[in-house]
């Protein structure tokens, strides 16, 4: 019975993801949605990805989490458009469904932005499941969180369309292997790109923003 | 509509539930069900645990993963016995319900355990929701994931019995207040305990294990 509902629940959100994603081509909008774990650093890399690509590109942010509005506090001072998405008042939703993004890419407004990125729950097993609409889907891997993180998680590293390995400026005290990790990856996804930096430090930043860049460069140029 | 499946789903769920808690009642066994992120490292806490309370303490322990058996064949060399769920089977469940507890806590057998410990699945939302029975819910927070988690995932914090803080061995390396989590934790769910220490280490872990073992006896003298 669970799995039935489960894949009705599914289809109705692919509806949704498709009218999400009819708005951001019209709007000429890049979307990525960002997914990982709790305390994986996504607010943090968010932070300092958004003072590298602004202004040159216009960037607003959804942020989605249970309860607070902690992240969109950070996220406000790099003064991109921010809004925070709260799921307790729909039943405490691990995940962002496409319905969600539908009214709050259209609060926050597209017409003047490049790149939305929404920065989902924290959680790395739901969010896997739900298609928002989005252009790409980037996955963040900590190195405090164990190398088989992949091979337990797989769907998520199956949709990624990249991986970040975020914290490596704390590899040296951890017993943590990011090749086994790296590898891990690339089991379940042969071929995703990964992106080996530390928010923090900055280090190994500009891979990632390349990427974002060009990605970018090629959705708004259409 | 999805609030009212979900509601469903739940009721559903607390009957098999009380169903568990007969069987467990029974069986004399006392059922901790410990939740977290992935990779805060529940699976290390468990190892040292049952090195520390067994033999006199027989432990048994119900895995839940979405895929592999790298945790039950990280258990295995404790000696206790150790059986994996991988809800990959079942729609990817991002949470043991209480009819897989049921199943398994069967096929294990608890005529002679003391002590039943179930590691949920690595995610701070869903499995807050699901009773599975239990005597008691242990939630473990990393340092590396921030202070801030019990304010953005309160359910898990104020249905959890007892927190654990762990991996205090990295503090000397990482931007984070611990006093400040647990002000957090207190905060959500005034009065909780919290054991800080590290599982690598073994730093503070004896008053985490008193506590069990005072639990288990609690229960087993009934």
């Amino acid at each position: 019975m669970e799995i039935n509902i489960q894949k009705r629940i599914l289809e109705k959100n692919e509806t949704d993801a498709d009218h999400n994603r009819a708005y951001f081509k019209e709007k000429n909008v890049f979307v990525l949605n960002m997914m990982s774990s709790p305390g994986s650093g996504k607010t943090e890399t968010l932070c300092k990805t958004l003072r590298a690509l602004m202004p040159e590109i216009r960037v607003g942010v959804i942020v989605g989490d249970v309860c607070t509005t902690n992240d969109a506090d950070r996220l406000a001072v790099t003064r991109a458009k921010v809004i925070q998405i709260n799921t307790d008042q729909f039943g405490g939703d691990c995940h962002l469904a496409a319905h969600l993004i539908d009214a709050s890419a259209r609060a926050l407004g597209c017409e003047d932005l490049d790149l939305l990125i929404v920065e989902n729950i924290g959680n790395l097993v739901c969010p896997a499941e739900f298609d928002i609409g989005e252009d790409a889907k980037a996955v963040v891997l900590s190195v405090t969180e164990g190398e088989d993180k992949p091979l337990k998680y797989p769907l998520m590293f199956q949709v990624a369309d990249i991986a970040i390995l975020n914290k490596v400026d704390l590899l040296p005290y951890l017993d943590f292997d990011a090749a086994l990790a790296v590898d891990n990856m690339k089991k379940v996804h042969p071929g995703i790109p990964v992106f080996e930096l530390s928010a923090k430090t900055e280090e190994g930043f500009e891979p990632w923003l390349e990427w974002l860049r060009k990605k970018v460069k090629e959705k708004t140029a259409r």
